[in-house]
């Protein structure tokens, strides 16, 4: 329960014009322990916060303002990048120089890896500092939340390794995965961002189904980079299809192993060891549905075990727990508030 | 800003399981001045709310109890009816006898009218309790406010009507509709409730746009009973054409009105005379869109004033300004609170 | 029944990468009395069609070819333009001197007014070919059939429109709007062409309802051009709201009457005189619904008498009754085939 | 083309009234060959097929029958059976004895397995018929064509079952699965059949993902006893995971198998080989789509190979390739007619 004499730090925006940035300037006006300050959008500046999102207004009376680091409007205890993947890691390093003391969660994928080869494989570009890579804590709150609550700068996962990861991480806890493992991801259309573009044009995405850049999405390594870290010595070979799907928010992971050697009440006891007493984690006893975690940072998961075939699923909203709800949690714990605070909305059903 | 001294009042929900019944849990679980005391239901009584109702795991113990009046878990201060018509209009008296002193919202249509003919005529039964009709006081939170703020009973407003009523209202209030007015009002598909039935079967629904009760729909009498009762003397004709489209919700309204004797500037002055200070309602440019709704307690209105037609037109949420999310903002009245304490959800976007 | 000794016409589609060309295309090459000789498109001018439209691999190896009038493949019988507004009107004094004795069938709307001042005021931009616009015939198949069947040139109906006129006709013939109507019809996502946009992006209009163009949409002038000419003397005021709804295709039209003076029998014969011998157009007992003409070219309509208001509504696919498959019944009836000569498909359902 | 002279067979439907029903009614009642003469319906007995499916009125005033099998109205060449599992088993062993010539074309899944037992595990009821159960085909067109043209009985493949079997047709035909295969199809609500019910209501279905019969649908076993009668000698393991998806119409299929001891060539080819000279199969560069092969027979497959990960995938719709059409086409080959006759639709974009 809130105390009002409870002290708020001062939080900023970089980039917060796409869905990530509106999602995240929404949970932020309602957080009891936040000033929001500013909100920077280069496209936008000067522009109120409420004339591009109609639904904010008379709840935020912000300005978008310019992403210039040196004339920040305040003197931030934490800043959030939702910037798009290369911009974070160019104003990185502007930060750092010009405000020391301050945290940083970065949503984008720049330093969610620390290997500067991989990263220009994956994305397509030279990471222009390196040196920092190794400076960021993966924020994949209940599965490292002790590296996170020491942090100064946190990498918020991809919404893809973040079902991915939910979903493998107990079958990893006891050795399920002798080798490979199949995983398939099903997202919504949001998670391809605010700007009309082929794939989400609703003439087609309405009625469609399909995979892309299948076996190569971006999000592979950041997983295959956690287990390897957590459980090191493993050598797991991960095939991962992303697929788009015809819904707004939600990512949909179903990872298959074959293993003979292993039994249901193992994987179950996995699953409640890792998850039973997580908050914003619930074990469910068939499948997880996206309509459960709708809009909310809840996650489901659950998994099956039957003809030698292990089925282990998980169910989040790619936009909250995939990205700005998420955010928030990491930030809760980097702040020592309560873990839930601004984030206990349970969704919407239907 | 919450403080934690202040009172709660203990409130109970007969007839919880429904959508407009799981909607009002939620809201009143994070309600800061509310115990919610007891939800009942037939169907499920003796299991937890969290069995059927997923997405609230973790988030409460309740069990659904039977509707007996007579052994209620508590002494509440207010009931809430999230009964189906025809269903409220014989608890009520039961809670009337049983609870002198407890305040009713009654999210039925029982108590919208006071015509047990028109009733009648409308839900196509007889009126069980005609004695308690004149007894409640009718729930369109902004524009009824006065009357809500000292009543015992309130009948809360049906979706339809609600739209309607934000609508068409600032028209009356500047005489520009000479004698008749057409209203067409498209809904989602929550609004056929939490049971299946051919009208919400996906495999039609999903791609289907249709009209039904043509000018017959039991939302128009508490409409014109609302219009009569507030600009005496009006004999206004509504016809009025339900329709459902392919979303799950919302409800755009477009009333059209010809008139050769007014203009615009006395049309958009009176939206915002009668608007402009609403917290909760949004006078927009060009037209409402329910996206900007979705989720949450507000409403976006509009007028259009061209070739001598006035197009007025809403959109709202109609679970939650069409039903529960409106409930709670009379309670909020009724009682003393913050108009918007618990239900300040922006909503979701996308 | 097909006779192989038939004789086909050669026919061209120009401007033909679009949603309706797209659907032009398949008509046309399923159709026993057309041979397609030519598809311009100048975006994709020397590529396959089918690469462009993988749906269609298989079925055709027409290469898409340059919009070079001059230069046209073949000497076709008839030409259609798929074309924007905009387009047509220039290419159409182009072909006519090309191309004299060729038959033209138009589906933009460069020459469905015959007034360039009108023109000019709904379509932002000045008529360059006035001197033709009296030359074409409105392609209102149904309602304009002994015009269209002598016809050289023919301006096909836009797709609200078609809706419009279907919902009104009846109304007209029998004089029942006294002096205005109210028109509100919605359109599915289709209906804003193959390009990515704000309105056609799918994490908005998967969820959203909104109105746009309101009172003002450029339909409605060839609407009033059609009935004031049908039905001289007359000067009925039509209020037009144009809305978008979260649906692929379809075109839901409701017109509101209010008319104290007639009877339901009147209108029930109204629509039965006009449309009972037509085989692809349905009169429906209660509500048309855009899932029993989807995909295909049959129109529904039905009337409801209530209360003094009449409610009189309509149903079609827009990219087929609303763009290609009327093109190609007015086609089959200029060449004198059978009406339904490749459009008897029946839609899809579910 | 077609000939006038050419005869026709005459047909009739056991079990029309559901969605599998209609769409075969809808195809046959255009298809040149064929003279639909009769269509039972228990429910509908004594209606007409279009009073229950409007979108046909105008196609066809057949009028529905009960399933008597001694009164069948004319001496059909051929039945097909669209009735549920468990009633075609029944149905089978009547019309053998009552019209012994007849063909049969059962598009339940009583007869697609041949044995009992495992008919019983997966049904959940004891076949009635074990001794009819080695008599049907197996009618997975392109991949059992030889059989399928000399079968007098027809099992009709499951619609996951087709899209599994296309998919993993190629890996077995080169020996690309060494010991398992993980498979993860989605299914559109039509696949659940035209009954209102909790998995297809709208409110839910329209946001949803999830799984169910995980590791337990009964398609799997038709899909491995095809693969043990076509590849004898190899024990794959199969790990099947349906899951539903919110679109109405479509099947997505994911098949990925991890092996280090093959290349792209090898699997690019073996798709080749397959099914090039297929009208109905389209092998794509990247990933199949169900927009591609919506409301047609056609199938899109492809497969990529990377990481020591082979992805193998396929596209269609379920209510055509995945029952009816498939259906028909198999009928045409029984019959000798053109295999394409009566399904040459190449579907609806967008």
């Amino acid at each position: 329960m809130l105390s009002e004499s409870k002290k708020k730090i001062n939080v900023g925006i970089i980039g917060g014009a796409g869905y990530g940035g509106t999602e995240l300037i929404k949970l932020l006006l309602f957080h009891p322990r936040v000033n929001l300050c500013f909100v920077t959008s280069r496209k936008y500046a000067g522009m109120k916060i409420s004339s591009i999102n109609r639904f904010l207004s008379g709840i935020t009376e912000l300005i978008f303002t310019e992403p210039d680091i040196d004339r920040l409007p305040s003197d931030p205890d934490l800043i959030f990048l939702a910037t798009p993947h290369g911009t974070s890691m160019s104003i990185v390093p502007e930060i750092v120089k010009a405000i020391p003391r301050v945290n940083i969660i970065d949503l984008s994928g720049d330093f969610r890896l620390n290997d500067p080869c991989i990263y220009s494989q994956y994305y397509g570009k030279e990471h222009s500092s390196p040196d920092l890579m190794g400076s960021f804590v993966y924020g994949l709150t209940e599965l490292n939340r002790g590296a996170i609550s020491k942090a100064r700068y946190v990498a918020n996962p991809g919404c893809f390794a973040t079902g991915i990861i939910f979903a493998l991480y107990p079958l990893f806890s006891v050795n399920a995965i002798k080798r490979e493992v199949s995983v398939v991801s099903v997202t919504g259309s949001s998670g391809s961002g605010e700007l009309p573009k082929e794939v989400t044009h609703h003439p087609v995405r309405a009625k469609n189904f399909k995979s892309y850049k299948i076996l190569d999405h971006q999000h592979l390594p950041e997983v295959e980079k956690f287990f390897k870290e957590k459980f090191s010595g493993r050598d797991t070979k991960i095939g991962f299809v992303p697929q788009s799907g015809p819904f707004v928010r939600g990512i949909f992971t179903t990872a298959t192993v074959y293993n003979e050697d292993i039994n249901d009440k193992v994987l179950q006891d996995a699953f409640s060891d890792v998850y039973q007493k997580e908050k914003f984690v619930r074990i469910v006893g068939s499948s997880p549905e996206i309509t459960m975690v709708y809009g909310s940072n809840y996650v489901e998961v659950s998994v099956v075990y039957k003809k030698n075939f292990i089925v282990s699923m998980s169910a989040i909203d790619n936009l909250v727990r995939g990205a700005s709800g998420q955010a928030v949690q990491n930030m809760n714990i980097m702040f020592g508030f309560e873990e839930d605070e601004g984030i206990q909305f349970p969704g919407m059903r239907p």
